[in-house]
């Protein structure tokens, strides 16, 4: 059984707030195309990639808040989605706001989903590491309130068998933090598949703005490489609702070298063959965790 | 008081198995001198900077091992340089093979020191992450025997208060591992010092070799990035008995920048001001560790 899979890195250009589910969903299902124009057997799409990315407005009114979330997925908006890419036998990952009853308590998550080639969801991920601020703050040029709209994610990372591989699902900010990818990694996974939404403003620092781009990614090329997995990251991008958003969608082999890159800030696909044996070309030699890590000196983490 | 210091990273070139203690510490001697001209508070020398890398090569009489550790520090030979950087008023770390009786037994271990502008050793550490393997492989064009000639170091990180800073100390292969960086940043570390003997040539997985430079970066960058603090890595460079080992010794910000970058493979100085205070521009911010990090989610590091 061949260990090389196609993956597609299914970036989008801005979505306005007055954008419809189908309408997007139509671009979803064009990029989705194209992706298997290309052989893909995997589409990645972005973070929140139904809707605009909400929480850069404060909102008193929970109902209009609501409207950004999904209660059931898929939804019939959706569904169109999930049938395309089950009759082409594509995987496809991509985030939402996740409206849920749990006992009786209703619960709202920034949540990524894997959908396997026979279209059933075999992996979820509830976001925990929520950027951001839980109050309104009018000083900045605009908001970021997930730390008020989402509640953190209280599962840890997890992964699926899929596509012959091992894969695994973080969001956006959870890839500035190394744990994230060691958690993954230490659970097996070969490839990890994050979607963001990343502003290139940042107001609590902007003298680091310029960097921004630095930043994504280096925090995922190393994350790749000290653990010896392919990361596919892939943003919404360009100026979406006044604010400038990050592109450079990739895809990372776990020698951390960028094999894929986007390079406009409209809906793009980038592909690139992944073989998920190339894992052990790390795995079993220097990063060799069971010979050369050291736990027990690990007393602060 | 302010909290910039100016840090020189002292690039060694190749030092020849023939060569003598006396004979290395007269460059190490120069380096000194250069950096003081150009104003440096602390001078950063390589890992095992005292000798040639010496677990390149299979020795099976422990005396003639031996011969590359020190039982005392500063030794008669090193004391002149000790002398000089205390006369100068300049802090410096350097690596060295320590041979040492802890309650009769003796111990080996791979450490650095760091040496307060007064000349007091206020900081030592035994490295934790031994690479290469323990016995005797003859297929290698050299061996990298670090597991069998040294032993693990079991006191984890830790800090010294020295030039209105917080420092700490890795070494060499400690670098390719984000714990290293958390674990400093953790105990409050501003400036972490690392010294390294790189080969360019990694027998077990040669087709790597050409990405050396570009790994001994990613991880550097990152860990600096990702903990909001200063890094400076310091390689011995050039051909040293036959092995071509990486130079590119750096000095990178909380940003993650490379902010100073040797271009020679041999003994070279490059410097730095370095603003301490720098770090609460990730640390205030997005790398807000008590707001933002998810240690409860971190069940398998």
């Amino acid at each position: 059984m061949s260990r090389e899979i196609i993956v597609a890195a299914a970036q989008m250009g801005p979505i306005a707030r007055h954008e419809t589910r189908p309408q997007v969903v139509v671009r979803m299902l064009a990029l989705l195309e194209k992706a298997a124009g290309r052989g893909a057997n995997l589409v990645v799409y972005p973070e929140l990639a139904l809707t605009t990315f909400f929480p850069r407005w404060f909102m008193a009114d929970q109902a209009e808040i609501d409207t950004f979330f999904e209660t059931e997925m898929p939804s019939a908006e959706v569904a169109p989605l999930f049938a395309r890419a089950r009759e082409l036998g594509i995987a496809m990952n991509f985030g939402y706001a996740e409206k849920t009853v749990i006992d009786g308590v209703t619960h709202r998550f920034n949540t990524a989903i894997l959908v396997d080639p026979e279209g059933n969801i075999c992996l979820k991920y509830h976001k925990i590491h929520l950027p951001g601020h839980p109050e309104h703050e009018p000083w900045r040029q605009f908001q970021h309130l997930e730390k008020r709209y989402f509640e953190l994610g209280e599962a840890s990372y997890s992964c699926a068998d899929v596509l012959g591989g091992r894969m695994s699902l973080a969001i956006c900010n959870d890839r500035r933090w190394p744990e994230t990818y060691r958690e993954v990694s230490l659970r097996g996974a070969e490839m990890l598949l994050i979607g963001y939404n990343t502003p290139l403003h940042y107001p609590l620092a902007p003298e680091h703005d310029h960097l921004q781009s630095f930043h994504n990614h280096l925090c995922m090329q190393a994350g790749a490489y000290q653990n010896g997995l392919w990361v596919v990251g892939v943003g919404k991008a360009g100026i979406e609702e006044g604010v400038a958003m990050l592109g450079q969608s990739c895809i990372i082999a776990p020698t951390g070298e960028i094999v894929a890159l986007a390079s406009t800030t409209g809906d793009e696909v980038v592909t690139a063959c992944c073989d998920l044996d190339r894992c052990q070309e790390l795995r079993e030699n220097i990063f060799n965790f069971s010979k050369n890590r050291r736990p027990d000196m690990y007393t602060m983490i």
